[in-house]
Parts: structure tokens; C-alpha cells; sequence
């Protein structure tokens, strides 16, 4: 196998398992949030789906991309939904697993925010926008999760969230201008995403507040 | 008359008529609630249309049929206007009407959901996701008016509202996928969906809720 | 310089002085409302962009013209998160200018109103849903502005707000109607619109609530 291929080829095998991956995470964060609002299981179904999903539909949306992947492949639905299932009907087991929850949820935001900054420069989004919808694609669908349960989504006023995706998309923007090989490039943005995104759990660390 | 000729006569008269006799009482759903959280006219008329439409706009935004049919055709906005209205100045009058009101709403559910599902099918959506698009063209207007009255969509938490829209899409999905003729599937899908839901209101049906 | 190069050249020199008025002082809006609930930096930042962008980004999508123009002209961005920004450090400065504030706001109202419109008639809308498009254009930022907060949009419970858009408006696509020229009727509209809305706020003047 020649480096090339070995490339291809961990592209292939790896980036749907990292995809799938954010969305289970980001669905059972959706499921959770549900669960605690006591919603019945539609409800809690509804904010799986969106959670998993709606930062990439509105990416789309805002892009042109229509109709959105996550409406065109069904293994995003049908991952969320799974994720929605088990967390409703074991959500005291899933409360008490925080930590790997919480790992998934970083490697989610990682790979949502690369993806979704290579896809807007796909379809010719100025650099400044690329990042941004990177960033939109790992946060928006926590958003409207927590817009759904009628809450100021909590991406907006704590810890390092949003940052940790926009550094993720802003590399891989950045490499893209330099012509800097994409693979690469994606992994170092994803890995500083969760990295970033780790710490500032672990730390508590924020963005200031207006005194 | 032939009974194609005759069919196409129903269809012709039928169709418009059930679409604006839900469009009209999901408006009267908007304006209700509109009222009752003592928002100014604009805002009264504002939820008419939202709680009428957008479950459709929704659709069409996500299927990439821009601009909405609700923004082409003037139609949906008079009786929407006329809906939130009327609730306007005989908001008292229109509550104690709750029997026939729900009977309109259960109507325009059915036929938002099998239209909803149809116009999915017609845009190429794969099966699954036309009977997600046809039950959010039933629901989706409620939720944005709970979404602007910074609630949580009742329809997320309470008896079995997506249920029965989720049913009426399905079989109308289901009868494409084995090729049955699409009036007659229509006609049942909507029929169903309507008769689950007046049970479901007066059963005081509802879906589980975690435990 | 005849008559007609001396139009364009107003055109050329106004047309973006008084949209980049208006989406300074929107966003502005958005990041008192953001640091009044306690957002962090970031969540300011969004708000900004938010409330003076997506009026516009809600008209884009509607009109089917992706990627919305707020996503790839970059001096939007830029001047809502100077806006941002400044509200951030000095926001109790900003609210003792209430006054120039207020100013600002009714000229991007007036101004988001009738580029609104206009580019509705553009795309080809009808007539009324071009001075609806137009409306919201101007509205629309805040709405979800308020959204965002969890509250209540503050258009649909207060004042004149939604009508001094929708005069402005109806104006712009009235003219198009009549074949009046394009500018002096955008300025008309725009002038009326921004009368409307200070007499509006001086009076007091509001919409009725349903008894």
C-alpha cells in the first residue's frame, strides 16, 4: 500500500467513524437535556435529531446545500435516533458515564467544526465565512436544542465552546489559503479543538463577562 | 363524467379546499395563543401566519423549493390574516368554540401531513425523510408559534399530535414505495391520522415520558 | 455632471453609508440585550451579528438567494462585531446615548425596509410578499435577537415598530407597481418609515391589544 493509498484510505475508514461519533454524542446531549425538561419520547427523539444535526442543516441551508445531508443519508437519523432510544430509556446510566460522554462531545465539536469549515470552502465561501460556518456547524445544533426547551443556549455564555471549534475551522481555513495538505491540516485543527476543549473543562476556564 | 374525470374533479375542488381549512384553523391556533399572551395585533397577525405556514416554509427550506408555496401563493396569507382576525375581536367567541376548532385543526393536520409527505416524494427525498418532512409540515407551524411565545413546542410533551402526523405520512410513503394509486392512499393516510388524533384528545392519549 | 450620473453617484455613496448605519446600530442592539443578560464576549459577538444580519439572512434563504449576502460581503461582519465590541467595553456609555442610538436604529430600519423590498421585487416575489420580505428585513434581526434570549420578540407586543418597516415597504413595491422611479421612491419610503417610527417612540403611539 503506498503512502497515498494509506492516506485514502484512513480518510475512508475514519472520517464517517468520527462523524458518527459526534452525532451519537451530540444526539445523547439532546436526549439528556429532553429527559431533564421531562419531555415525552417524541420530544426527546425531536431533540436527538436536532442536536445531532441541526449546526450541519443550517450550514447547509445557509450555503445553498440543499437539501441537507443530514436529510439525504439516513445514518445520521438513524444513529440519533438509537442515541435518543437508549438515553431515554437508561438516561440514569448515561448521566452517571459524564466523562466519556463528555470525550465524545469534544470529538464531536472537533469534527463537526473541521467538516463543516471544508465544506463551506467547498462551495466557495469567502475564508472569514468558512470559519465561521465551521464553527456554526459544531455549535448551532446545541443551540436550537436549547432554543427548543425555551433556554439561552449555553454556548453563549459559558466556558470555551465556541473558541474550540472556531480554532479548529480557522486552521483548517488558514491551511487551505497556505495550500497546506487538507489531511493533515484537518487533524491538526481537530486535535487542538479537543484539546483546547478538554482543558477547559478540566480548568473551568471562560470567556470574560461585560463588568 | 369517467371516474378518472371524476377523480381529477375531486382532486381539484377537495385538495384547495382542506388546505386552507387547515391553513385557517392553525391560524386560529397562532392567534389564540397570540391573544392570550396580550401581544398587539401586528404580533396576533404574526402568529396566524407563522403557526399556519411555516410548518410548509419549513419544508420547502429544507427541500430547496424557494420561495415557499406559502410566499407564492397570496391565498395562504388572506386566510391566515382573516383567521388571526377574526380570533382577534372575538377571541371569546372562538374559545368557546374549542369542539369545532380542534375538529379544523385535526383536519389541516391530516392534510399538512400527507401533502407535506407528497411534496417530499415529489422533490426526490428518500422515503424516511419524506415521512419526517410530511409529519414537520404538520407540526412545524406549532412549534415556531410555541418557539416565538418562548415556550417549549407543547407538541414536544403532550398527547399524540407528531404521532398521528407521523402515520398519515407513512402509509402515503408506504403506498409510493408499493406503487399504490395515490388518491385513495391519501384519502386513508389523512383519515387515519385524523380519526388517532380525535381519539387521542378524547382518550386523553399521551406517549411515555422517562422515567 | 448631468442629472442622472448624479443619482448614481448618491446611490453609490449613500446605499452603503446608510446600510452600514443600519447594521451598526441593530447590532449594537444586539449586544446591549447580550450584556444585559449576562453573555460572555462570545455570546455578545453573536448577538451583534444576529441581530443585525439575520433579517436580512432570513430573507436570503426565503428568496432562495444562498449564500445570503450578510455571509459574503465580510464589511457586514466586520461592522457588528466593532459594534460588538465597542458595547462590550463601553456599554454604559452606550445606553447613556440612547438617543443617538434610537436615531441610528430608525434609519437601519428604514433602510433595511426598503433594500428589503426591493430585492424581494428582484427575485421575483409578488407584489404583497415583497413588502412582507421588506419587513422583515427590518424586524427580522431582532426577532431573533429576542429569541436567542429566551423572550418573547419585543416587534410583537410593542409599538410601531413592524409598521414604520411595512409602510416603508409598501411604499418601495407601490412605486414599482406605479413604475415610479426607483430612488425617489426608496426615499420616500425610507424618510416616512423613519418619521413614523420617531414620532412613534416620542408619542408613545402602539398597536391596540385584543380586549
Amino acid at each position: 500500500m503506498t503512502e497515498l493509498e494509506a492516506t485514502v484510505e484512513i480518510q475512508r475508514v475514519l472520517v464517517p467513524v468520527l462523524d458518527l461519533c459526534g452525532t451519537f454524542a451530540f444526539a445523547i446531549s439532546g436526549a439528556l437535556a429532553g429527559v431533564r425538561r421531562r419531555l415525552d419520547v417524541f420530544g426527546v427523539l425531536v431533540l436527538s435529531f436536532v442536536a445531532s444535526s441541526f449546526g450541519g442543516i443550517g450550514r447547509d441551508l445557509l450555503i445553498g446545500a440543499t437539501p441537507p445531508a443530514a436529510l439525504v443519508d439516513w445514518r445520521y437519523l438513524a444513529v440519533s435516533l438509537a442515541a435518543g432510544l437508549i438515553t431515554f430509556f437508561w438516561w440514569p446510566l448515561i448521566e452517571r458515564l459524564q466523562t466519556p460522554v463528555r470525550l465524545l462531545d469534544a470529538i464531536g465539536l472537533a469534527f463537526f467544526a473541521v467538516a463543516g469549515a471544508e465544506k463551506a470552502l467547498a462551495f466557495g465561501l469567502n475564508p472569514v465565512m468558512a470559519v465561521l460556518l465551521g464553527m456554526l456547524t459544531g455549535v448551532g445544533g446545541g443551540m436550537v436544542r436549547d432554543i427548543l426547551l425555551a433556554e439561552i443556549p449555553g454556548v453563549l455564555r459559558s466556558d470555551l465552546y465556541a473558541v474550540a471549534a472556531l480554532l479548529a475551522a480557522a486552521i483548517v481555513v488558514g491551511g487551505h489559503m497556505l495550500h497546506l495538505p487538507v489531511v493533515p491540516t484537518a487533524i491538526v485543527g481537530g486535535l487542538l479543538c479537543f484539546t483546547l476543549r478538554m482543558i477547559a473543562i478540566r480548568r473551568g476556564w471562560g470567556l470574560p463577562i461585560a463588568r
